[in-house]
């Protein structure tokens, strides 16, 4: 079989290295670029020491204005928002290439949500032709050629929350998730925020409740799924980890429902799935994931009946972003969903 | 001026170490126990190394049957509940002893609630002799010759919740205090639980919203304060760091409640206290209040005005156990409160 | 192609788990038994509840001695020195069954030395039928039955050592290793020293410049290639940190010995080796090779022409124990070396 | 007493913070400026939230063209070498200010050795008029106005190589020093070196056996100390953690020297020093320094009585800088030594 050419846009950063440790192995996927404007020249294990002696270590970073003359079958972007959709229009104006975009700016349907949490889309007339990827929820990704690669404390929240509100099984008002996640997910930049010393022995929160841009995909999904406005609250912390979420998700179950039929409703959804691990009766811990493309969670309802509470746990590098990526460019290729992730 | 002659019991765990730190600079208490019935005999140099050559490094671990017969003002426990108040027992009954305990043995105004959480308490008639020393929200410690001294937990929750109770500015129904702390409260057992391995770059939910004893401790307080019963949901989380604990607690301000009346509560509250400060912007993290005695926190309230959301920060060995104990031995002899706490 | 049938003596620990995930993947390999004493009965899930819902997450422990009746081809052992002999021995008793031991029991071919370092060898008539497997270095696994699995400090020490030691470029006197490893090395059995409180914010040295027992292997192993008595001081230290060792080795160049001589012994030596890796240029850190089977090594030699400094990485759990055993196993099968390594 | 006005120059730092910690509760010393071009205006409060409502937190940042205006009697600086030299100057040409200077720029004797290490000195008159303040080896530190404090490192280092070397018990050729660092040596600007993810789970090498400045203040006080020129190897590591230095020294006995004559070395010059404690069996762990002024050592000589190793720790903040600042403050102005001093 032909393998397929995957180009990376921006892959100097946390995501862009684990999309090629996965590539590497890829039965049928090559790269045949990868892009940096800062690094463009170098070899990757010039920037990336650890490739040494790597398949991949001995590819050089070219400018994306060259990327653009390669032929592509499929184009990741690990570039931040905004500049993403710049550098991808060129590749979506071409057509026939498939994308997926880990940043956000394919995620959100409402160009008013987008403004809302970003800034004006440049291109808010793409956003109709692009699908968020929730590989395990959304049925419908093959029939897309641009995928909006879920955020990383999203896809821990709407896993479990999108079959019980679809469902009806749970109110869609007072849902609070109070997600926890390692630095990795602040990117490689180094800043103040990221400073050793500043995280090391030290927990804090940020974007208390109703700030945090993940919002708008988070509540949009919902709402979709509803039929209704849904607004959740979001509190994010940071932990002295490298990498790992944990969602705790508190909602409040309609009235008569039971722990059985929770139970049941998430084990239809993901059955057979094996990156979605519905546990009956532990909490998972974030390094039951860690370095895998599995979101697991476990669930109980409350002595009184009154909250449902749900923890949830990804390894926000891979099935919070780079694993779930590739699950997505299997998908528009027709591969099997799982091929090549870890 | 006679320097009052405390005795440790239990002083081999985290919360003696620290007891012992503080009080090696007390201007007037000296320590006159320490005992440990697996270490008698030995120096506490030869078990904590790093107290080679300071003042109390050459004192000796005596078996608390010694100790009993010593003279001695005050006495601190550091044992675990249950042995706690079975070796308490002589010193109350010797009399003239205030006592201090760091266990949950006399946290509890309620035989019934601690047998619940805990099991049959051993001496449920000295429930009625004790105070529950938060201190800076009880006034009336100095009149009692045993102090529960409150949990790590319940002390970062109740300190900013208690005063919005009793000034009826919040709902007391659907209160979250969702936890994260330190490894150090775990205490000083190796376990698989504390296994660096299994610590290390992980995250995790325990004892998830109904289950941590001490939620006893924590409704029984609210409920004296607000006058009917309150039960809220609390789930703790173990950070990878060994001190501090972050307590996001989410709560329904009541109807027109502003942030103005929140924050004035608070501060009146607190005015004057050294040891708790209410951030008017800020959102306080563990590593602010880490080695110290101080209690931060800071609040929002979501723009839809429907929740009240609280970031409150200590170190969970000082405030959230030691540090506390020395400001209530301080209080019990008359002394000024935070008297050599660091 | 018929798979080979693996069997897992002790896969309770570290270096068990680490086994199990390569060879989920493995091509011609298949894992017939895995045995634990303690947990016999119960699946490997619930053991290690991040298998839940992969393929081996719901084979059962089986004591040792129902592994004995089952049909295998070759053995891994992950047990403790002395019960792995003690468990090995049934299986060499009953022939045909290949075997790959990761403790001390096999490493050693002088029975004095290994009763010096460890205690009498319960069978020294088999020591020299077993081969010490440093797989870039040794020619001749594949002619054995028995491997005796390098210890993690010894493959990082030895592998850039020997070549130089070979070729006679560095004097056999006065080499220093002092190494760092992290807390995975001391396994998975809770402790005072493996507590999490102990080893966070902590870096220590033990069994200081000639007391550890991996000296008994690293001196053997160097005096077998110098053709003379070989004795290395050896210092190791804990990092708190999962994974990884570094040894920072001094060596004193025979005179006139320079450094593209010392360059290029060492990549004539590994030259092809995916999973050895000699850099020009840099000092490698241990993140580079964590979760990989990788050795890596950088050197300089000091401006004065005095001292050869060897800076030298592996994931111990990997490179160190798990990878290299894998690696092993290969070659008593004929296969390829590396195949279903990390 | 009147109390020694004391400005500080840079306080922005880790070094500057741990200072004012420690002048807070100093009963001799008070705080009359403390500096910052960047934030000046601001409190320290705003800076360091931690400090909010201590009485330092409302202290404001003035630039250092307005501190020289000050009336101040003693001035620490806490600026990066050069920098610090050139704020210096205009208090040491006003005369009657005693400083000590926490960067290297006071540091060496020798101008040519500053320059090969550094750079051209811009004041290298300066130099004879200023002390190299090893608080407990330096006798004459208080005839001086100008200390140079000594480097993290080299305090590890010297303390107990500096008595050996003069007593004549050790070889002087040959030594080699392996030290290992916590993160926040690295100071507090942000760079891919300090960011969390590079650093955590990682352990690394750098400045190899013979680059590092700081074996310019080591081999120059050894080079005093025994009248010839020594040279010794130095190599630095990062440890994941934030504070804390481990020193392993490997050094050669002079024939016939025994473990108790090293020992009686040691204890002899460090008698009777509070900071300063040399152990008779164990090795020291840098967590038991941690947060303290203390050095802390253990030795052994190896069996066959070729090598002795020591291992010594500091917190590099505090004994390897601004604690041992304040001891030399305090020695300055005629207080006693460790006045103040945590």
């Amino acid at each position: 079989m032909k393998k397929v050419k995957i180009g990376l846009l921006g892959a100097t950063g946390y995501t862009g290295i684990e999309l090629l440790k996965m590539l590497e192995n890829h039965p049928h996927m090559e790269v045949v670029f990868v892009t940096s404007e800062k690094h463009a020249g170098k070899t990757l294990a010039s920037f990336f020491p650890n490739l040494t002696g790597r398949p991949f270590g001995e590819l050089r970073f070219i400018p994306a204005s060259e990327a653009i003359q390669i032929e592509v079958d499929g184009v990741f972007s690990c570039l931040p928002h905004q500049t993403a959709a710049e550098n991808l229009l060129p590749f979506i104006q071409k057509g026939g290439v498939k994308i997926v975009d880990l940043s956000a700016d394919f995620r959100i349907r409402d160009a008013e949500i987008y403004k809302k949490y970003y800034h004006e889309h440049p291109n808010p007339e793409l956003l109709s032709q692009a699908v968020y990827g929730l590989v395990e929820w959304e049925k419908n990704i093959k029939d897309f050629n641009i995928v909006g690669n879920p955020g990383c404390y999203p896809t821990s929240i709407l896993l479990p929350l999108l079959p019980l509100v679809k469902a009806g099984l749970i109110e869609t008002t007072g849902i609070i998730a109070d997600s926890k996640s390692g630095v990795s997910g602040a990117g490689k930049s180094p800043s103040d925020a990221t400073h050793y010393v500043e995280v090391n022995e030290n927990f804090s929160a940020y974007k208390v409740a109703d700030e945090h841009r993940h919002l708008s995909e988070i509540n949009e999904q919902l709402s979709i799924t509803a039929k209704l406005p849904v607004n959740i609250l979001f509190t994010p912390h940071l932990v002295p980890m490298t990498r790992g979420i944990l969602s705790t998700i508190y909602a409040k179950p309609k009235a008569g429902v039971t722990r059985d039929q929770i139970l049941a409703c998430l084990q239809n959804q993901y059955a057979g799935q094996a990156c979605v691990q519905v546990l009956e009766k532990d909490f998972p811990k974030t390094a039951w994931v860690a370095n895998t493309n599995r979101c697991m969670f476990g669930f109980k309802i409350t002595e009184d009946g009154q909250t449902l509470v749900i923890v949830s746990v990804i390894d926000n590098l891979i099935k919070g972003a780079s694993g779930q990526g590739l699950q997505n460019m299997n998908i528009l290729f027709g591969l099997e969903q799982n091929c090549g992730v870890i």
